[in-house]
């Protein structure tokens, strides 16, 4: 039942990279997904000794991205960062780079998303050399102004269909596409590529517009639902919890996998919500 | 210059009816937008009166809605409510009654999109009796799960589309719809259908989800660009200034009416932000 259990473990957000492999192997757990900083706070080399000794499979590697600035030195500086991120990509052989192509930076919104795009077509061949898919991950429209001006799984397909499938994937995260009222539509048009699916659910109110985030079956999401949409357009990868929420990140890490494991077999894969 | 402008009442909350009326008089604006808790705290024949006597047009009154609840009894309520907001309208002889049509309400999220087209429809028609305009107004998919199951304005116009134009429109509000990658393309199918415009910016970050809105010049939304859409479109009715932000209600009312007339003239109704 948890063998397409990853762990994000910015869902475990005080735990080091370290800590994080030591709780997926004390929890059974197969699949970790990874940040940059904590991969940096380890050192590369160790990081990939930990994941291979443990027999981890990493399946997303986050984030590249940022793609969108007014500033043609700063937009260097990110074109050299992401490509170090791609590198550390294929050093730990994980199935994607997760891009959070930025927000719109001072800029008109379309010469924000021309620029996630030409940014896009960069990497993606030094990215091919190294092997590493990348992964556009639409967010939520309420990140448009600051983190990114792809807010829908229509409009990343849109961008990643100028590239072969392997080359140039999508993510998919519930939080921030269940609201769409094309997503069934859209998860179809992405059969092969789909390079990772993340779950996490979206707390009513909304306490906080980063933190808002909550464990699958602490808000509205139907996850069955959207697994079997995910499901019958081909993917059959890791499922990624990823959870931004202070109190789980002020809950010890073992304490948060087991509520992981649960809530995923309940709400992920078990049934969806009855229909009324 | 300043013929187009309305004044949402809500932007100066903490008036009265008879304030906001006064004051739109003093600001020489011939516009207000108004909401049914101060019609009812002045009395729906005072409310009347005031814009009456004062030659004031009612470019909107907010809100009718809701629609979704898996409780029969509840629906009925709400059925009824709904029936006198359009009479509300129509005493006030309003260009239209806005439809925040409801959040998902612990149902399944085609149930309460269900229910949302059905209560349209069953409103529609005694809202036709007498001679009230719906407009179905898209709200910001970060209120999917508690104000508005309707989140983009493809998806108001299909609800929007069973009904001649003059019967169900659309209210388009920057706020709501600026981030969307196909607004364009969407306020032009709007053509005959957009009942109202109103206009906010969006605060970076966004500080709260309900009132995190701004005076225009305050945040990344390009006013003249949309404006330009909704005027090739056809639309050439008022333009509601409608923002819900905590200091600005805290500030004296007529200071916020200079203010909101100052940035209509210069964020509004002048230039576009310039292009990279």
């Amino acid at each position: 039942m948890l063998d397409r259990l990853s762990l994000n473990q910015y869902t475990t957000r005080e735990w080091s990279l370290r800590d994080a492999v030591d709780g997926c192997a004390r929890a059974g757990i197969t699949s970790i997904g990874l940040w940059r900083d904590k991969i940096d706070d380890a050192g590369l080399d160790t990081a990939v000794a930990l994941v291979r000794d443990a027999g981890l499979h990493v399946s997303s590697v986050c984030r590249g991205g940022f793609f969108a600035t007014a500033d043609p030195e700063e937009r260097a500086g990110r074109r050299a960062d992401n490509r170090r991120a791609v590198d550390e990509t294929a050093a730990l052989r994980a199935d994607t780079l997760v891009l959070v192509c930025g927000g719109q930076a001072g800029l008109p919104l379309t010469t924000a998303r021309d620029m996630v795009s030409d940014g896009i077509a960069d990497l993606a061949g030094y990215a091919a050399t190294r092997g590493v898919r990348l992964a556009i991950e639409p967010m939520h429209p309420m990140y448009c102004a600051d983190r990114s001006v792809i807010v829908t799984l229509g409009q990343a397909l849109d961008v990643a269909e100028a590239f072969p499938p392997e080359q140039v994937g999508v993510m998919i995260d519930t939080f921030h596409i269940w609201w769409d009222p094309q997503v069934k539509a859209q998860i179809a048009r992405a059969s092969g590529r789909i390079a990772g699916f993340q779950v996490c659910d979206w707390l009513v109110p909304l306490p906080d517009v980063l933190l808002g985030r909550g464990l699958m079956g602490d808000g509205p999401i139907d996850f069955p639902d959207l697994l079997r949409a995910v499901d019958a357009a081909g993917y059959d990868g890791p499922i990624e919890v990823e959870i931004f929420n202070r109190a789980l990140w002020d809950t010890p890490g073992d304490e948060v996998v087991a509520a992981v494991k649960e809530r995923f077999a309940t709400h992920v894969l078990g049934r969806s919500r009855p229909s009324v």
